[in-house]
């Protein structure tokens, strides 16, 4: 494919320019003038919009109910649990004033939920409980970029409560394999999908699970992450409940997707033409561009998000605009096509052309719009699988070990995809864990 | 009607304490640990969730698209329109630091837009603009009480910028109809619609209209403001476009509602026996009591959202719990009631009981809502009306004046209604203004 948007960097030249390029012209974003946030306009709006749907839904059938909780918190209350506290207390903004336990802004909410729970929580009877909320977050981040690492970001957050340790660890390992499903189904993304090591683990957790993506660059995104934190918050915020023989502390499961999910959408699937937008989440799936002003006005596309162009904008700039954005399928239609009842239809993700009857269109749209999201996800998968970017290899389970890998190679580790009993790629020593090593973002 | 729940402080005794019953143990807010913030459970979230959407739909069906913004800004942003920061100024929260321009949290976010605006708008061709977003605020108020004022509240804040001055008032105008048509049809509440006075109005704005509703101690709320704004925010913000004839400086519409509005449903609406939810923003409609677990598979209410209580709790318990949460109706089946093909339908609203036709249910319940919908209204209507809290009378204009009424009377300004003749209700001099007047919260 010829490069048609002189504007954007090649994202084989400099990726990290490719990418802030393509975030800002499609539309996704736009820089503002608060360090480290940017400014969401429609178009990235629609596409978190319609992410957040789609999950919320999920999340219903699996009996969630969402909740607003504050922003804020006093220090007091995020301290309380240790490992916690020692490992969000950097990038926590604090609100001025002369208090003595001043305010802080959520960096994660498990304090919240946690003092929620030792208020509000009585019997056994009413565990599980499943809460979520769609939340902004704040963290002082040093070096930031728009979606990937921002001080403030959007996301969802779970919290839920059961009886016994077995019930939790299954929650977060059912969570752990919806987000691998949803990424792949709505967002035609492959993950390697395992579980972090201690020194990478969220932190106050006793387990977590994460799904990590590799971007076109071969860097790792950790794309969603669900933990099983035992009963430690409990004991720590005393949330304690009637249980069947005497009071029990619940055990306590979390998990997280964020806007970051966006910035994985940009570089798993965009190329130097901008966007390339899984049909699935994509705000507007199909455009129709009437060439010299012919009246398409009979055709319907029901159920598809479909636009159609009128607007005195040449065909070309038209089709550079919707290709930047990222739109999966084009329409056009000219006045001899539309005599001999065709329409001309252009894949976004591959360039290809196809002619399809303007009466087959409601049928054979949401068809191809299929065929397209299955396209994506084999070429994204077939490039996860064949890369070198991503190392399986043995490990030891010494902290030591994964610290000198990353030192050495700059790879850090990913996750634990399982067993193993080959030799530590680092000191040779007998292997516990198979782990998946990448840079990451 | 009897007051069942023992629990609830009768409205008459003590009001503001039968508030606080109410929202907390129906499950609309809990108290938290910070100052200031409430905990909104399921209850009050999904509550929230109906209202946002039926609202989304219908700034969505005027041409708006929804964006989300940065919860931090610069000082030196929030200071370019020197009005503005002179009235937030005493409640902002700001984060701690050494910057010599810290950041602040938005007590509402017109900065913000201004300067998305400037960095993003190029020609008159792309106004009108209309953008929303849904949004959490925070403002450092002294004395709190949960949804009427809290430290963080959430609400849908419109930004809307347009070429002509007429058109900008014009929007302002019709969202303030869009409000008040608004609460009427989704919440049953009648409201006093007019204009702010000079003292009263959005700091930075020309002009804002209001509507105010009328709680059952006949105080008033100001429930929704759209402002026109002139063009001021443009040019201290640098906000210039290329007109038709050399560049101008759009002129400037924003408005919202919050979650206070939680806060004036409990007011209007509910009893001693708790809440009572108009039944069109009511997270369930109708709950079904099976007595003496006779079975009720086969009623389906479509349509409707609807809950059947299987629980092993009493009737007893169910009854009051249900009236608590403000269900708007009720239905009993016995078994003899089964047999006879009946049901006993308890409306919340006036104690009404009916009896129906299980199979006419399908088509009573939904009219049946309606009907309940349309008496709620009338009765707050009816209240508002013959109600002595909310004075009409002319006022001369003068600041003066203004205030030294709410001093004498405890009232002040709610709104200017209309033109008069009459004397100034304070200074005896020719009315400018029809004004009505009442305290506040």
């Amino acid at each position: 494919m010829e490069k048609k948007v002189k504007a954007i960097t090649s994202r084989d030249v400099d990726f990290a320019k490719w990418y802030t390029d393509v975030v800002v012209k499609s539309g996704l974003a736009a820089y503002s003038n608060v360090r480290g946030c940017i400014y969401i306009p429609p178009y990235g709006t629609a596409l978190w919009d319609l992410f957040k749907s789609e999950f919320d839904n999920k999340l219903k059938t699996l009996g969630y109910s969402n909740v607003m909780f504050p922003l804020l918190m006093p220090k007091s209350l995020l301290q309380k649990e240790k490992d916690h506290i020692t490992g969000f207390s950097p990038e926590v903004a604090t609100i001025a004033g002369e208090d003595p336990d001043p305010l802080l802004i959520r960096p994660t909410s498990e304090a919240l939920f946690c003092d929620y729970f030792a208020k509000n929580l009585q019997s056994y009877k009413e565990l599980p409980l499943r809460l979520n909320q769609w939340a902004n977050i704040v963290r002082l981040e040093k070096n930031t970029r728009p979606f990937l690492r921002t001080t403030e970001f959007f996301w969802q957050e779970g919290h839920a409560l059961f009886a016994t340790e077995e019930e939790a660890r299954t929650e977060a390992r059912k969570i752990h394999k919806l987000y691998e499903d949803f990424v792949r189904d709505l967002l035609a993304i492959p993950v390697v999908s395992g579980q972090k090591t201690e020194s990478e683990k969220f932190a106050g957790a006793v387990d977590t699970y994460t799904i990590e993506s590799m971007m076109y660059d071969g860097q790792a995104l950790q794309s969603a992450t669900s933990h099983y934190l035992g009963d430690g918050f409990m004991r720590a915020f005393g949330v304690k409940v009637q249980g069947k023989e005497g009071e029990i502390y619940p055990h306590y499961v979390t998990f997280g997707i964020t806007t970051r999910m966006i910035g994985g959408i940009v570089m798993v699937h965009g190329d130097d033409n901008g966007l390339v937008l899984p049909p699935r989440v994509a705000p507007t799936q199909v455009v129709l561009i009437p060439i010299k002003a012919v009246d398409v006005s009979g055709i319907k596309l029901p159920s598809i998000r479909f636009h159609v162009d009128n607007s005195d904008n040449s065909p070309g700039w038209k089709f550079a605009e919707y290709e930047m954005k990222g739109i999966p399928l084009r329409i056009e239609i000219g006045p001899r096509d539309l005599e001999a009842g065709d329409a001309i239809v252009s894949i976004r993700y591959s360039g290809e052309k196809r002619k399809i009857k303007i009466d087959d269109l409601p049928a054979a749209v949401p068809a191809l719009l299929d065929e397209i999201h299955e396209a994506m996800y084999a070429a994204a998968k077939n490039r996860l699988d064949s890369s070198k970017s991503f190392i399986y290899a043995p490990w030891c389970g010494s902290e030591e070990c994964e610290t000198n890998h990353k030192k050495k190679t700059g790879m850090g580790s990913r996750c634990i995809v399982g067993e193993s009993k080959g030799k530590c790629v680092v000191c040779g020593k007998a292997g516990k864990h198979e782990v998946v090593w990448g840079r990451a973002y």
